[in-house]
């Protein structure tokens, strides 16, 4: 496995507990295998104290299962007919050659940094575990007054609250019309104004030239003007990290992914891919990279057990996802009404606000809920949702009748729970249906 | 209408909305129409101060609305050839004659009291918005030292968190082997454990035969010794409240409640039925009854609209509910495994516990989730979970599923979100449902 983070490990482990005569090893470039991507902001804001708690299985661990992993050391070079790799110590500085019959590419995403200097003291990405103890060891000390994060989507968002708990006066500048491109511009908004409430500056239609001051920097130079900054986050979305994959002849696809079948298994023989490496299944969509924890792990397994000689197929993804933003909880899942509109399809969206519990029932709080559906046919195609409670898991209902093709009138009337604390009789997803499906 | 709580008032309100030309008149016997069973709990309980918020729509709302209501007046006799109703006017004790052309019986249920003397001071039903002030009443004037509660269904379980809360020392005894029938013994088990932590006592396999005491109560006399207690709560399940559309002929189904066609129509032309007095079309079996608020306000809503000329359909219930017990979130859909054995399937269930959050984030707590599937088939048919958050809107994910017939290893790769604050990458659902893939 040429990589050891969510995909390739969980790809070795499955390997190994299929078989277990398997011979598995794990090449990570980093100092720690399995450590969740998605929790790193989490450290950066101080809501997690340990770094040990952002790596889920260590090497010794692995040991144990029958896996050696490496870690700190990079896969250099490939040789596909020989069956042998080229394998770099980084802390020796020492090459060693490794021979394999099987690989796995899992070799992750790397972040887009789309103008020079970012070098500069006070600037950083966030990426592995070293990235969030960098940035985490450097708030105490710089102190910073103002931090700019440079992006909009999932990391710039969870960033800009860390920030905001570190108590960093923080600005968001995003170079598309909202933040999230990946739910419509009512549910953007509410976000937008989360940070606000919040005291954060956000910055839409904006876009980054260039930073301004080295060492440290001094904040970034925009279309718009000049934003003062002595800590910048660089979080403008990540590309697939195929260049080993590349030198060996793996086709790529069009969102520049290792282009693979339903069974992670790429063009050649013996190489599979799985993770933010890869091109991802989309099940209503021709072609998408959605580079998530979720589709690393489930990639992963299903890559270990072909690997191992099975034959299990990777569904396919509907790129549901959830987010917390300060106070707020968004999700989302299937496609916007924008994604839907930019497929080709004749869409439909209604976006309602109705209360999260029993309108009599203390504690309950505004929710938004935006169902989108292909008109005349009333096939649902997706939803979103953004609130202060019971968001994240309500969107998997939609993803649930996603997979089922379901229309959006049958899904008016689903009989879900309802519990004063916990629901209003009319849950806000089938309120919401029915606004789409009359709509539709 | 005669009716005007959950279903009746539905029906009026959707009635009058889609043919204003129509004359609504709705007949309720309380004091008040369209009041919520399901938060009087929560009244009694002190969560909710105020008694005016359980009613959602007073007779003046809906006057407005064009529909009139008349609360304290009981419907005694229908004719129907004649198309008149006997109503009497409780308050001033007259009676008066109604016409009519089209008939809505939507009369309830009626609690069920297995032994003599309930009349007894300091013994309760729970059922309507003056039973709910009664007891509120009741309590601070009494200060009961203990109080049993009859029964381990939604209602006694709520009333246990309510008197708990209220500082009385509470014995809840059921006559079956666990508490809550609709879900399996090892879900049920974890209601019973935070019960007796908050100091509850629960009573299983222990039937009432009779209250001790009169004026005031001093217990029940059980097959397993008497139970003191100064405060007695009759919680022992509902019947269908069918007395006046027997009378007239209304054909009745295998658990007493009026049986209705997918339209909400009875037997008789022109008399539809809804809520708590019908049977219940239920997607999974050949029969049922379930009596709960979600099915009352749909049955209402299509019984209204058909009443006005339309011919909507009733798809039918899953069993779908949530319940709050102290600090755990118990929810259900579809069959647990008792049910499906009963209903002749050949049923797998596995249970799987597992932390609610990413494992290092904090505030997480364990989950149990119980995924029930037919064997060799693979059909999902029904789930469980109890756990202190994510509860209620989980099960929900099911109830979709079910509705679309999904096999439970399909189930196992749905893409549902994921985020460190809401859910563990792989979220308990799939667990659960791998686990009972694996043993299908």
């Amino acid at each position: 496995m040429v990589g050891g983070v969510a995909a390739g490990l969980s790809a070795a482990a499955r390997a190994k507990r299929i078989d277990p005569g398997l011979d598995v090893t794990v090449f990570e470039r980093t100092h720690h295998c399995a450590y969740t991507s998605c929790g790193l902001p989490y450290y950066v804001g101080g809501v997690i104290t340990d770094a040990d708690r952002l790596v889920m299985r260590t090497p010794a661990a692995m040991a144990q299962a029958g896996v050696r992993v490496h870690t700190r050391h990079e896969v250099r070079d490939i040789d596909l007919r020989a069956g042998q790799l080229t394998v770099d110590d980084l802390d020796s500085g020492r090459e060693r050659a490794e021979p394999f019959d099987r690989l796995v590419v899992a070799t992750g995403a790397r972040p887009i940094v789309p103008f020079a200097g970012a070098d500069a003291e006070g600037v950083f990405v966030l990426r592995t575990v070293e990235d969030a103890e960098a940035i985490a060891a450097w708030l105490p000390v710089h102190r910073p007054n103002h931090g700019v994060i440079i992006g909009g989507g999932y990391i710039a968002l969870e960033m800009a609250e860390a920030l905001i708990s570190r108590g960093v006066h923080t600005t968001v500048i995003e170079r598309e019309a909202q933040l999230l491109s990946v739910v419509d511009a009512d549910m953007a908004g509410a976000i937008e104004r989360e940070l606000a409430a919040h005291g954060a500056t956000v910055l839409t239609n904006t876009t980054v030239l260039a930073l301004t001051g080295v060492d440290p920097v001094r904040g970034v130079e925009t279309d718009h003007g000049t934003i003062a900054g002595d800590l910048v986050i660089v979080a403008a979305g990540v590309r697939p990290e195929t260049g080993l994959a590349d030198s060996i002849g793996v086709k790529l696809g069009p969102h520049h992914g290792a282009a693979v079948d339903e069974q992670m298994a790429t063009n050649l023989a013996n190489v599979w891919a799985a993770g933010d490496c890869c091109e991802t299944r989309h099940l209503m969509l021709e072609s998408a990279y959605v580079p998530l924890g979720t589709t690393a792990n489930k990639q992963g397994r299903i890559a270990g057990a072909n690997v191992a000689g099975g034959a299990e197929r990777f569904r396919g993804v509907l790129g549901t996802s959830a987010l917390k933003v300060c106070d707020l909880e968004v999700a989302r899942t299937g496609l916007s009404a924008r994604q839907a509109t930019e497929a080709g399809l004749d869409a439909v969206a209604e976006t309602i606000t109705h209360v999260s519990r029993a309108a009599y029932y203390p504690g309950g709080s505004p929710m938004s809920v935006r169902v989108v559906a292909e008109r005349r046919s009333g096939r649902l195609l997706g939803a979103q949702l953004v609130g202060r409670e019971g968001v994240a898991k309500r969107v998997d209902v939609v993803a649930a009748a996603l997979h089922a093709n379901m229309d959006v009138e049958t899904f008016s009337t689903l009989d879900l729970s309802y519990a004063p604390p916990y629901a209003p009789v009319w849950d806000p997803l089938l309120i919401a249906a029915r606004a789409t499906a009359g709509a539709a």
